[in-house]
C-alpha cells in the first residue's frame, strides 16, 4: 500500500488545473459565438453554464490518462471538452426546480435562475449534442473506429444505464435501502460512469493494451468513489463561498450519504484509503502517471 | 413538374407504415426492459413515450432512402431507431410545462403528466443518449467511418445549430419578424434538420455518390417544409382525436404560421407544390424511390 502524502503536489497539479481551466474556457468561448438571431439567449445560457468556475477535473483526467500513451494533447483535449459538455449538461438539468432545485452553481446563479427553465432545458440538451459533435469529428482521432468507440462508450455512460439512471435513483423520495452498498451503487451510476469514461478515453485514444486499460478502470473506480465521499464531506463541513454551490442539502433532504452512515472521521479515512488504492493501480506506469497520482490526492484534499 | 396524384398510394405506403410501427414498438420493447431497481420509473417513462402511437415517419424515411442504395434493412432500421429516439426525446422536453405545456401526445398523457417533470427531463435525456448508443454500435454499419459520419451529422442536427436552436426560436414570446422567411427558417432548424438527417443517413449508409446525396437533400428540404405546412393546416382544421395531441394552440398563442400568413387555401396549394417538387428531386432514382414518392404525397394528405 502506497502512503498518501498530503499537500505536496502544488508543483504538479495546480499549474495543470490552472492551464486546463484557461484552455477549456477559451475553447467554449470559440465554440459558442453568440448568433445574431433569436437563438442568442440559448447561446448566452450555454456560455453562462460552460465558461468560468469549473474545476475541469474530467478534461484533466482524460488528458492525464492520454499522456500515459503519448497521445497528442489536442486530441485528448477534444475528448475532454466532450465530457465537460456532458458534465455541464447534467449540472444544468440537475439544478432545475423539478430536480434538485438549486440556485447557485460555480459561484453564479444557476441557468434557470439567470435565464428561465425552458432555456435551461434547451441549453442542457444542446451541450449534450455538442459533446457528440466534438467527439465524432475527425480532429479527435484520425481512426474512425476510435471515434466510434468513444461515442458508444460515452453514450452508455450518460443514459439510463449510467448518469441519468443514477440521477433517477438519487431523486427517489424514500431510498429503499439506505445502506453503503446502495449508496455506492448510486455513485457508480451517477458520477462513476462518466469518470470511468474519462480514464478509458485516454486508453482508447492511445489504443492501449487490455492490461493498461484494466489498471485505468481500477484507478477510475477508486478515484470516483473517493471524490464522492469527499463531496459528501464538503457538503457537511465545507464553505459555500469556496464550493460555489449550496451545501448542507443532503442532510436537509434526509438523504443517506457516506458521511451520515459512517460518520465524518470514518468517511474521511475511507476516502483516503480509496485515494491510496487508486494510486496503487498506477504502479506499472512509472513517472508518466504522476499527474493521475496528484489527481487522486487532490480528490480528497480539495475545498470545492 | 410532376402532377401530384392524391389518395392512390394505399397499396405502397400504408403497409410500410404499419410494418415500421410494429417493428419500432417491438425494438423499443426489447431495448428498454424494466430494471428491478429504483430506475424502473425512468424506464417506464421512456417506454410510455417511445412505444405506441407514433407515425414513425423518420425511421421510414431512413429506410426508404437506404433502399435506393440496397442497404441491408437492419442497418437502416438501427439508424431509424436512433433518429426516433431523438424525436421522442424532443417531444418529451417540448411538452414540459416550461416549454409548450402540453398534456396530450400520441393519444396519451404526456410524460410529465403520467409521471412527473423530473422523470420527464431524465427520460428525454436518456433517449438522447440512446440515439448515439444505437448509432455508434458496429451493428449499424461495419465501416466505423460511416458510423462516425452519422454521429457527427446527427449531433449537428440536434443541438443549438439545429433542432434545439429551432425550439428556442419557437419559444420567443414576440416573433421579431413574422414573415414567411422567418417561419421557414424556424422550420428548417426545428424539424427540417432532423428530417434532412434521415435522408442523408440513407445516403451515408449506402456510401452513395455526391449527386445522389444532393438529390436527397433537395427532396428533404421540400418534404420537410410540406410536412410543416400540413401540420399548421392540421392545427387549424384537424381533429384532436385523430391527431392524438392538442390542436389550435398556435392560434391561441398568437403565433404566426404558414396558415395565418397565407390563408388556408394558399397554404394548402404551397404544401402540394412542395410535395410535387420533392418528387421531382427523385427523378433519377426510378421505381426504387416509389416509397419516398408515397411519403411526399402522404406528407400533405394525412389526418394526423
Amino acid at each position: 500500500m502506497t502512503t498518501v502524502t498530503l499537500g505536496h503536489d502544488e508543483g504538479l497539479l495546480a499549474p495543470s488545473l490552472r492551464l486546463i481551466a484557461t484552455e477549456v474556457d477559451r475553447a467554449f468561448d470559440l465554440l459558442l459565438p453568440e448568433p445574431a438571431d433569436g437563438r442568442i439567449k440559448l447561446y448566452q445560457a450555454m456560455r453562462h453554464a460552460a465558461i468560468g468556475g469549473g474545476k475541469r477535473l474530467r478534461p484533466l483526467l482524460v488528458i492525464a490518462a492520454a499522456e500515459l500513451f503519448a497521445v497528442p494533447r489536442e486530441r485528448a483535449f477534444r475528448a475532454g471538452m466532450a465530457v465537460e459538455c456532458i458534465h455541464v449538461h447534467s449540472l444544468i438539468h440537475d439544478d432545475l426546480p423539478c430536480m434538485d432545485d438549486d440556485d447557485l452553481r460555480r459561484g453564479k446563479p444557476t441557468v434557470h435562475c439567470a435565464f428561465d427553465e425552458a432555456t435551461a432545458v434547451l441549453a442542457g440538451d444542446s451541450l449534450h449534442a455538442l459533446a457528440f459533435e466534438l467527439l465524432a469529428d475527425p480532429a479527435t482521432h484520425p481512426d474512425p473506429s476510435v471515434r466510434a468507440e468513444l461515442t458508444l462508450s460515452l453514450a452508455r455512460s450518460v443514459g439510463a444505464s449510467g448518469m441519468a439512471g443514477g440521477q433517477m435513483l438519487d431523486l427517489m423520495p424514500e431510498p429503499s435501502i439506505g445502506d453503503l452498498e446502495a449508496i455506492a451503487r448510486l455513485q457508480r451510476l451517477k458520477t462513476g460512469a462518466l469518470i470511468g469514461w474519462c480514464l478509458d478515453a485516454g486508453g482508447a485514444l492511445g489504443q492501449a493494451g487490455e492490461e493498461a486499460r484494466r489498471s485505468l478502470r481500477g484507478y477510475a473506480r477508486c478515484v470516483g468513489l473517493a471524490f464522492q465521499i469527499a463531496d459528501d464531506l464538503l457538503d457537511v463541513e465545507g464553505c459555500e463561498a469556496a464550493a460555489g454551490k449550496r451545501l448542507r442539502k443532503d442532510d436537509a433532504a434526509g438523504k443517506p450519504t457516506f458521511v451520515s452512515l459512517l460518520g465524518a472521521p470514518a468517511a474521511r479515512a475511507q476516502a483516503n484509503l480509496l485515494s491510496s488504492q487508486a494510486i496503487d493501480h498506477l504502479a506499472d506506469f512509472g513517472p508518466r502517471a504522476d499527474l493521475l497520482r496528484a489527481v487522486a490526492r487532490f480528490a480528497v484534499e480539495r475545498d470545492r
